[in-house]
C-alpha cells in the first residue's frame, strides 16, 4: 500500500488554491437549459478538460448532439483496478435571481461556505475527485489504480446524449467499478454511502369528452365531464391507506431485510423538523412504514401535474373537453418497469368512467437499484469517507433515480459508489446554492483514500 | 283590440329596409371584452338611441362605469301594461377570425341567412321589438301597451353594471312584465317560450400541501400530493349513477310535473345526432332522468377547471404544492343557493383527504327560476308566436342562467317572457354566426302581435 502521508500533505498545502480554481469553475454560467449560454458549455468542458491535464490525465473533449462531455484518464499501476468517475459540468438556471445574496456566477466565501450556482452540484463535487488525482500524480507519480473521468454537461436537461456516447465509446469506459458525487450526506457530521435510488416510471393519461369546451348551462349534466371523471380515475390509484391500488404493484418489490429496517431506525430523523420545513400539516404515506422507507424503500404513484378546463382567474361555466394526468411512479428493486407500465394502462383502461375516452401515454422509466452495501468496494469507500470525515459514515438508499447507474450495471456490468459531500441544506436547484468549504476539503481527501483503499481491494 | 292589419302590413312592406339597417347595426364591432373597441360601444349604443327615436320612442343613453346602456320608452294606451324589453348591444369577440366565411363585422347574405357577429346573438333579435314599435307607432300611432327598452353592452362581459342601474332606476324601468329574445326557438320549424332557466353556484377549492414544489424522488411517498388528494375529494362528489353526494344537496328540487315529464318527453330529440354533434361516446348523466331533463331540470355538479403541478410538456417529477378545482353547480328552483353553498363548503371541509389543507372560495350565485307556463301573458306569447311562426311554440326550459330574469322577478316582481327567434345552429359565440332572415321577419311580427295580446290579457 503506497505511503499516503505526502498526498495528504499535498492537499493540505493546496487547499486555498484548490478553492480558487473552483472559483474560476464556478464563474462560467454553464447553464445546460438555456441556449443562451452553448458558448459557457464549450468553456466549461474546455476548463475541466485543462483541469485534468493539469492534474496529468490525459484528456479530451468529445462533441455530442448536445453539450460537448469530457474524458479523461490517468493510469495506475499496471493491470489494477479501474474505477471510473461520472460528474456533470452543467448546472441548473440561477433563477429566481432577485433571492440571491450574492450573484450566482460571482463565487462568494461566506461564513466557511462558498456562494454559487453548481457549488455543489455537481462542479464543487466532481472538483474532489480531479484534485485528488492531481494529488498522487504531482506526488507518488500516478495514482493506486486507473481513473478514467466522464464529465457531461447534461445532466441537468436529462443526459440524453450520455447513454450514446457511453454504448458507443464502451471500451474506452470500461472499468470495474463506477464513482459519483452527486447526492449527499445523511445529515451534517454524518457522511453517508447512498446504496440504493429508486427507479421510475413516467407516464400521461387523457381523458376526452366533448370535442370542443361545452357550455355548462346548456350540457352539463348530459354529458361526462373529463375533469370529475380523471378525479374518480385518479382517486381509485390508492386506498384510504395510500397502498396503491394498480394490481401486482407491490408483487416483486424487494422487502427491506430486517436489518435494513434496524440501520434505518436508528438514523436520527427529526419529523417535527421534516413537516416544519416542508410546512405540511403531517407526513402521510402507505400505511406500515416509515417516513425514511417510504422515501427510500417503497413505491410510490404520485400525480405530478393535472389539469384540464379553465385555469385563469375567476370562475368559466364549461363542461372541459378533456381533462389529463402526469403519472410519475417511484419504483424500488426488484419491481419491473415495462410490466409495471403495462399494469397501469390495463388498470386505467379497466377503470376507465363512462362517457370519456381514454389515452395513455407511456413516457420513459427506469429501474431501482440497490447495491450490495458489503461489496469490498463499498467497505473501501466506507474506510475512505471514515478517514477523510473523522466519522463511520451510515449506509442509506435515496429516493431519486440516477439513471447512469443503471446504465453502468447493465453496460458495463459494474456497481457504482454513490459518495456525496454535500448536504441537503445547500439549497441545490435554489438560490444561495452553497458548500460547506471544510466537505469540499474532507471531499478531496475521501477521494485521494478512495483510490487507495480500491487497489488493496481489487 | 286594435286592427293589426296595417301593422302587419307596414312590416311586410319594409322587411327589406329593416335588413339594411340590421346591416348598419352589424357592421360596428362592438366587442364589449376588447378595450380597443371602447369607440364602437358608443357608436352601438347611439346607433340603438337613433333607432328608437326613428320607431317613435323617447330614448337616451346612461353613462355606467363600464359600458353604456340605452333606455327606451313608447307610450300605449293610459294605464295600460308595461313591458320591459331587455337586450345587449354587445357582441362576442369574433375569434379565431380565419374560420370566418365572410368577415364578422361586414353582413352577408348566403342562402337565407344574414352571417355576422351578433346577428342573433343579440343585435338580430333585439331589432325585431325595436322594429315592431316602429309599424305600430307608423301606422297606428301608439303601441296597444307601454314599451320600454333596456338595452345594455356589457352582456358578454358579466353585466357588471346592469343590476346598478336597474336599481338605482327602479321606478323608471317599472313594468308588468320583461321581455326577452336571447333564448332560441327548439328547433327549426318548432318556436319556443322558455319558461324555467337553471341557476348557478360557483366556488373553489385548493388542496395545499407542501409550501413549495418538491422533489418526487426525495419526498415522494412521505408527503400527501395535492393531486391525488384533489382526486380523491372530487371523486366524493358523485357516486357511480352520477347523482351528486352533498348532504340535502337535492332536497329542495322543485321536481318536474307529470305534465312537464309528459311534455319533454313529446319533443323531437335526437340522440345520436346530439351524441354525434359532440363526438362523446354516449351520453352521460344521473340515473332515472333523460337527457332533457337533465340539461333543464336537474341540478348538476361540474368541475370546470382544475390544475395543479407540473402542465408542461414531458414529464416533471414533483410532488406538486397545492391542486385547485373550479367548480359550478346549476341549481333549479328551489334550491337555495346560499344554503348550497354551506352545505358544498361542509362537505368539502369533511371529505378533506389527510395531510392536505384546505381552502373554500365561494364564488357568484343565482337562483334557478320557474315560472308559470299558463299565465295570461304567457299565453299571450303564445298566441303571438303561433300567429308569427304558423306553429304552436312548445313550453322549454334551459339549462343555462339568465340572472336579469332572477333581477326582474327580486327586483321588480314581474315573470319575464323568454322568446327566442334564433336557433341553436346559429353559431352563437362561434365563428360564423348568423339568422335566419325569415325568422328575423317572423320575430319582428310576433312582437308586434305580442303587444296587442297582451294588451287584452291585462
Amino acid at each position: 500500500m503506497p505511503n499516503i502521508e505526502p498526498v495528504d500533505r499535498f492537499l493540505d498545502q493546496n487547499g486555498a488554491r484548490f478553492v480558487d480554481e473552483l472559483k474560476e469553475f464556478l464563474r462560467i454560467p454553464s447553464v445546460s437549459a438555456n441556449p443562451a449560454h452553448k458558448p459557457d458549455m464549450q468553456r466549461a468542458a474546455e476548463f475541466v478538460r485543462t483541469q485534468l491535464e493539469q492534474a496529468g490525465a490525459k484528456a479530451q473533449i468529445f462533441q455530442t448532439a448536445g453539450h460537448p462531455l469530457v474524458f479523461g484518464q490517468t493510469d495506475g499501476a499496471e493491470g489494477g483496478l479501474t474505477a471510473l468517475v461520472y460528474g456533470h459540468y452543467d448546472v441548473q438556471p440561477p433563477d429566481p435571481l432577485d433571492e440571491w445574496k450574492s450573484p450566482p456566477f460571482e463565487p462568494t466565501v461566506r461564513d466557511g461556505y462558498i456562494y454559487a450556482r453548481g457549488a455543489t452540484d455537481d462542479k464543487g463535487q466532481l472538483f474532489t475527485h480531479i484534485k485528488a488525482i492531481e494529488a498522487w500524480n504531482k506526488t507518488v507519480g500516478r495514482p493506486p489504480i486507473n481513473v478514467k473521468f466522464v464529465i457531461e454537461g447534461e445532466e441537468e436537461v436529462g443526459s440524453d446524449n450520455l447513454d450514446v456516447f457511453l454504448k458507443e465509446h464502451k471500451d474506452l469506459v470500461k472499468c470495474g467499478v463506477a464513482v459519483i458525487s452527486d447526492t449527499s450526506q445523511y445529515a451534517p457530521g454524518v457522511p453517508a454511502i447512498t446504496y440504493g435510488l429508486r427507479g421510475i416510471l413516467a407516464c400521461e393519461v387523457v381523458l376526452q369528452g366533448p370535442n370542443r369546451d361545452l357550455h355548462s348551462g346548456i350540457f352539463g349534466g348530459s354529458v361526462a365531464n373529463p375533469c370529475n371523471m380523471l378525479a374518480r380515475l385518479v382517486a381509485k390509484l390508492h386506498d384510504e391507506k395510500q397502498r396503491v391500488q394498480i394490481p401486482g404493484f407491490y408483487e416483486d418489490v424487494l422487502p427491506l431485510t430486517p436489518q435494513e429496517k434496524q440501520e434505518f431506525a436508528k438514523l436520527k430523523f427529526d419529523e417535527a423538523a421534516f413537516v416544519a420545513d416542508l410546512g405540511v400539516p403531517a407526513v402521510c404515506g402507505e400505511e406500515g412504514y416509515t417516513t425514511i422507507e417510504r422515501r427510500w424503500a417503497r413505491p410510490t404513484c404520485d400525480v405530478n401535474g393535472m389539469f384540464g378546463g379553465y385555469t385563469g382567474p375567476g370562475p368559466k361555466t364549461i363542461v372541459p373537453a378533456r381533462a389529463t394526468a402526469k403519472i410519475t411512479c417511484r419504483l424500488v428493486p426488484n419491481q419491473e418497469p415495462e410490466k409495471l407500465m403495462a399494469a397501469m394502462q390495463k388498470f386505467l383502461v379497466a377503470n376507465c368512467p363512462p362517457g370519456v375516452r381514454l389515452e395513455f401515454k407511456p413516457q420513459h422509466c427506469c429501474t431501482g437499484i440497490v447495491m450490495d452495501a458489503k461489496s469490498p468496494y463499498m467497505q473501501a469507500a466506507r474506510r475512505a469517507v471514515a478517514d477523510a470525515f473523522g466519522a463511520q459514515p451510515v449506509m442509506i438508499r435515496e429516493g431519486g433515480s440516477i439513471p447512469v447507474v443503471t446504465t453502468f450495471r447493465d453496460l458495463l456490468g459494474v456497481d457504482t459508489l454513490l459518495l456525496g459531500w454535500g448536504l441537503n441544506s445547500d439549497n441545490l436547484h435554489s438560490p444561495n446554492e452553497r458548500f460547506t468549504l471544510a466537505d469540499f476539503h474532507r471531499g478531496t481527501r475521501a477521494s485521494a483514500h478512495l483510490w487507495n483503499e480500491l487497489a488493496q481491494q481489487h
